[in-house]
């Protein structure tokens, strides 16, 4: 990689060149002004959300509603006219959420709103009695004595604060994906949660959970954020707070899911892929609009909207909608695993997996030299309300694995306040997405994408 | 009654008088400035309701919770320190709404969020599979062929408007009331309606619907909005869209329920009677919190706090909590018939029924004499943000049939641009209510209420 370090100054000209931009004026060029005015005036985005949503709906990986998903992906690639669409295997565990119900015994009688955490085992046919414990974290509760634990229901009352980058998410979330196993070494007979999300609704948030080999399984669930106001303001109260929990949750074994992958080939490097991504299952209540349809959309619009406006681009612009991301990143792993000799021609890798809020910033993993020579996207992107970020993104979950093997990835960092609103819950429909926002995502990324695909950018470090 | 014409001018300088206002200097007199205060320092109005949703809950009229209910508001009254608290038995007709769901079986697959509206019968045991055709409104419904009808399901499809006045109601609700009728008219075997609401969620609102004695009963429910949606976009594509509707309501029979009354008795005037209101009931599948666990909690801590603050009132103070609301103002009418020989005896009627947005505006239904001596009333609500507004009040859902025996009423009108984002769902509890907003209700009410208790104003036209 050592040519691209003795190459630098001739493809920053280059760069500048081709977009006629430079770093003194810092106005945006004529391709990406046509482009972003192109993609602003367009709806193929929300167009491939709404038929995403409306003709398939929910797609937990191995379903039905997957296996439709995937062929829905293919047909639309090619619809779309992407030069090349393939899939790649990806085994998943299907799991089958069932329905669940519970309710308040004492010391007031009351309905609940609850769902099983993805993965969750179910409770015993006749439902679980017990009483509750109430722990204010997850933390909290690894502090507690076995006796006081022992027979009951834990309760994690953990409120996620909003916030524009979620990063209200990652306390939280904690208690939803490891409470089962911390509860049942204290001989909990089962894990309830306040839902992991930020509005304070009826709608309970899934997501998944993880067991451990060595730790007895025991069932977990999310109650509505609504429902843990009530069963807090009774334990608050002073009173012992008994519930009925029936959750009918099922392993259906192991089917196989795709990634399905669109490209368009490059003219002149075809072996230089810039990939681009979102993932194409989603969780069964809602119809997975912001989860992931929404960049879904985004990221075939954009591919597509540059071939319309710009022609084939120099580099392949690959576009991975992956499976299985929602239970633990499975296609973007087998993606990994299958690429792994290739993944030195991805010149960048980004997912987006946030929602459909407007993109505000750009953050990077690049060289200094891919740094320098980035200043006329950074331009490019300015007109549309992105900023200049750091040089430590992490690409999004499905490529988060990759800068280890020395891909260079970005964020295109969303608006994410009303995110967590939506996230894993029933309401994730189409309505929630602001046609005006998506419109502005397919832009900064038609525009990221056109830049690295057309542009000779080298983001690699040397050494890597 | 002519009496009080004579007495006018004695009544308006006995006004003034008492609360050290005039209509030239327009300042919050100190009794109304120290009470607002008072009320808006004091949790109670919230304590009300929390008391409510969370001891009792949904309390559909007839139910177990219902019955709770009125247990719960005779405590209430009691422990507040009301001198008379007493019930009138209300018979009502306890009805089961029964699990609902349906679902999309052509073009595409899609489960649908559903909910029976209130009265309906159910679907047939194995439910209900038929074809939908789509009505834009209930007017467009009526102007369909029976021939493109018979045997469909019919969906109006008639989005609500949102305003601060909740004028958007009106025109919509209108399709789920009528709707049965109108469409078993023309032959269709059921109807389903977009949700009468202003969110755009996976919630459905129920509410009550009828049926004509002469027209044949048809299942009748409403679609979340986000489901109607999607049901409106497959028909827009051109499809034929066929439905799988299961719907359990359940006539449960006659049951007693009651208006529960907590009064201070006048100590000066005791016969002429300040009556102010809300409605015990709910629906059953949110705790009722803003429909009208709010209201309740207004008017008991409004009467609670002028007796706290001012000491025991000159005329009574009558709260009533009605029976039965939901279900076509049954509780209110009986109330009515009962009372019908005192009905005289009210200085002024008035319910709290839209929640707990801020109150922004004060209607009356007064005489001229009667808005001539409420001057420093609209004085001493101006610093709280009341406007002063028409003389053209209807009182209220259940005190809207008193004008016609001459009873006077006022409406205190609440910010309901989110009312209906949460009315009749699951959604509707207790974190729907802004505590500093209801603080306010309740300042505003006890001005009001004070005003009409301790001064000498006379509301009735003479020949009333």
């Amino acid at each position: 990689m050592r040519r691209f370090c003795r190459l630098a100054a001739v493809v920053l000209a280059a760069a500048t060149l081709t977009f006629g931009c430079s770093q003194t004026t810092q106005t945006q060029s004529q391709p990406y002004a046509e482009l972003s005015e192109y993609a602003l005036a367009s709806n193929l985005g929300f167009d491939i959300v709404k038929s995403l949503t409306v003709e398939v709906g929910p797609r937990i990986p191995g379903s039905d509603g997957d296996k439709r998903a995937v062929e829905w992906a293919q047909a639309k690639f090619a619809e779309l006219g992407f030069d090349r669409v393939f899939t790649q295997p990806v085994r998943v565990r299907n799991w089958s959420r069932g329905l669940a119900d519970a309710k308040v015994t004492a010391p007031y009688e009351h309905d609940l709103v609850i769902t099983a955490l993805g993965g969750s085992i179910a409770t015993p046919e006749d439902g679980l009695q017990a009483e509750i414990i109430m722990a204010d974290s997850l933390e909290h509760l690894t502090t507690m004595s076995p006796d006081d634990v022992r027979g009951k229901i834990v309760f994690i009352n953990h409120r996620m604060e909003r916030d524009r980058a979620g990063r209200g998410y990652g306390p939280v979330v904690s208690g939803r994906v490891r409470g089962a196993v911390e509860a049942s070494k204290l001989g909990a007979s089962a894990i309830l949660i306040r839902s992991v999300g930020t509005a304070n609704s009826r709608f309970a948030h899934t997501g998944i959970m993880r067991y451990a080999d060595d730790v007895e399984k025991i069932p977990a669930g999310a109650l509505s954020n609504a429902d843990a106001d009530t069963i807090a303001a009774m334990v608050e109260a002073g009173h012992k707070v008994k519930l009925d929990v029936h959750l009918r949750a099922k392993e259906l074994g192991w089917q196989t899911s795709y990634n399905v992958i669109g490209e368009f080939t490059g003219t002149e490097r075809p072996d230089e892929i810039v990939l681009i991504s979102a993932h194409l299952d989603s969780w069964d209540e809602g119809t997975g609009a912001l989860d992931d349809g929404a960049g879904v959309g985004i990221v075939m619009a954009a591919a597509k909207l540059i071939k319309e406006q710009l022609g084939q681009p120099k580099r392949t612009i690959r576009v991975v909608l992956y499976a299985a991301e929602e239970i633990g990143l499975v296609g973007a792993h087998e993606y990994t695993r299958l690429e792994k000799d290739n993944l030195g021609k991805l010149i960048v890798a980004a997912e987006s997996d946030f929602g459909a809020g407007k993109i505000y910033r750009l953050d990077t993993l690049f060289s200094p030299v891919g740094l320098t020579q980035a200043e006329p996207l950074f331009t490019a992107l300015a007109p549309l309300g992105v900023e200049r970020g750091n040089n430590e993104a992490t690409g999004g979950p499905d490529v988060s694995m990759l800068p280890k093997y020395g891909v260079p990835v970005v964020n295109l960092r969303q608006d994410g306040t009303y995110y967590f609103d939506y996230h894993h819950t029933p309401n994730d429909t189409l309505d929630k997405i602001d046609p005006a926002a998506l419109q502005q995502n397919v832009a900064v990324w038609a525009i990221f994408t056109a830049f690295m695909a057309n542009s000779s950018i080298e983001t690699r470090s040397p050494q890597s």
